[in-house]
């Protein structure tokens, strides 16, 4: 299996709902490093998992409109908690959305799987990866 | 397949048994940062992999026995070579049990599978990771 | 010199004014990974520029005030900008109060500078040092 | 499963062929900084997956033939666009032979898989990993 | 002093001159990975040392003629060693100028001084640091 | 100002004397993470602060008598605290020691100062840093 992975990063604002999260309840924020990466059986025609630019750019489109948000006013996100790993998947599932129209390029159907990391500081992060079943 | 991670340390004397081991036979030590990826299907009603807060206590309770000592003489590690592979293991075991035992909560029962990572050096690290099949 | 860093993080929600800022102008938020470094000339009797757990401890109690909080709500930063470089004054003028007071120990008198490194993401970060001049 | 990676790097020049690549088909070089994961699922007699100080030696001994090179004037490469995915697999594939050629010692024939990871920057990185199917 | 850095790359192959290079004497290349320290001795009346968006987009314009070049064909570095010490002071020089010329604000002129640092490995990088005394 | 900087690292075992250290007073141990900074205010002849295949090879001949060792039975540092600062300016001077005695070239007469920095830890680093003033 072969990879590829790029980095981007986003920062937000929100609160967490529920005693499990104790002061996080209350409204704080968090800068997101992003790692997304790209995975396929066999390289393309130029010896590619992915186009790299292509990627960056997807990744940038996909944060842009997360990026410099109160995530707690996104009515997207209305009724969820946006925890680390709840973000990973949204990102998974627009990047998802980026390959199947094609923002990556037409050789990026044949990519097999993602896998989403989102660090939230030098202690922890979360993912969420899977194949991408109906490409 | 969703993933949190959280990290930790902890600083020990020893010293390994064997000409594989070449100067490291001598009495040294070693700084080793630990990563302890926790896996799971699917979030919990709160969109948790898993408590970060719980996970991090657990994390540090399960170092602290092993923090500030000398392997060598610990009668758990007799005969055993105290190497960075198996220091990974030992992590693993012992974050299970406080898995079991509800140390990271009652949702923590629903966890698939654990990654223990031990970071020697900026050059080398060592990872166990296996299903929690007896869950 | 010589110096000793240690390092902290805290979570924060904030917006910033000016059009200077663009979209950070809106609620956002940030994870602020916090190294500070500590100064002295000369080692103190125990070998040591600061005991690093009474300095870890410090900046932990310095960061808990502000961690989880919307620093737009915060009476003590009405009317400025909470920007990264901002806080980082913050940080190292209560650290500095720290070391006065006592929480680092007595032979913290000794200490000739510090300097606050605050990163908000892996592409920036910024600092404040100065010397401890009236100590 | 257990692992242990061993980290190292390697300086070259080349040049990308295809449109794709835009300014990347210019004359140009990336330093790659090298991780190579060994797995197996028993540690050997010596608490080992693999002696570190073999397969770091081995990795040394692989690099070194890429290592101040320009790829471009590679015959082996001849007509290969020599990108980070590529040449993880290159890496991959040599490391395989160290370990069937017995360079990294009599146990490492239990090993059971391999991934070689190719850092370009702070922001991208590329993967190859399979069985070691044919030991 | 306060300080505010940024972090971008550029990826070059080169070769250098002298017995010195040993096998470096042959054409390969590098990733450089750029930090640029902007320093003053108060914050200007947003609160800001710099304007990290202006900075980095300074910083990207600086990068962009260097950026995947074969630095042996380039007219302005002819009879000249591109170390790693000297690409350091080259990118401090043109982001001086980036400065004079008003491309971080009119607020930059307050600045006291540049430190630019190319990491070329995990184990190796170089710096140049000045006053931005002719300002 | 101009500096290099060389990356390599030692693992030991120690003991700490005085109430202050509480568990570190135990038989522990550390892998310490060196970086040395090189300075100079002019390049020499080859365009360089210091050869980096010398300055590399110069650290890893002082660190070599320090690794895998017992600090608290080496004769040279009996009485002393063998702390983090305190092992900085070990390396200091005998890097310093390397430099007098040419095992750096002889260009490395220019270098004008130097710093040591030893990470314990993800959380902890000291350094030792001075002018070479009897050059």
């Amino acid at each position: 299996m072969y990879s590829v992975c790029v980095r981007d990063h986003f920062m937000i604002a929100h609160s967490l709902n529920g005693e499990t999260f104790g002061p996080a309840q209350q409204l704080h924020g968090a800068t997101y490093v992003v790692d997304v990466e790209f995975r396929r059986l066999q390289l393309d025609p130029d010896g590619l998992v992915v186009d790299i630019g292509l990627a960056s750019n997807a990744l940038r489109e996909v944060l842009a409109p997360l990026n410099y948000r109160n995530l707690d006013a996104a009515p997207e996100f209305e009724g969820r908690n946006t925890t680390t790993e709840f973000l990973a998947k949204v990102v998974f599932d627009r990047i998802a959305v980026s390959i199947r129209t094609g923002r990556l390029g037409s050789s990026a159907t044949g990519l097999a799987s993602l896998c989403v990391t989102l660090h939230e500081s030098h202690l922890a992060w979360a993912s969420f990866e899977a194949e991408l079943s109906d490409r």
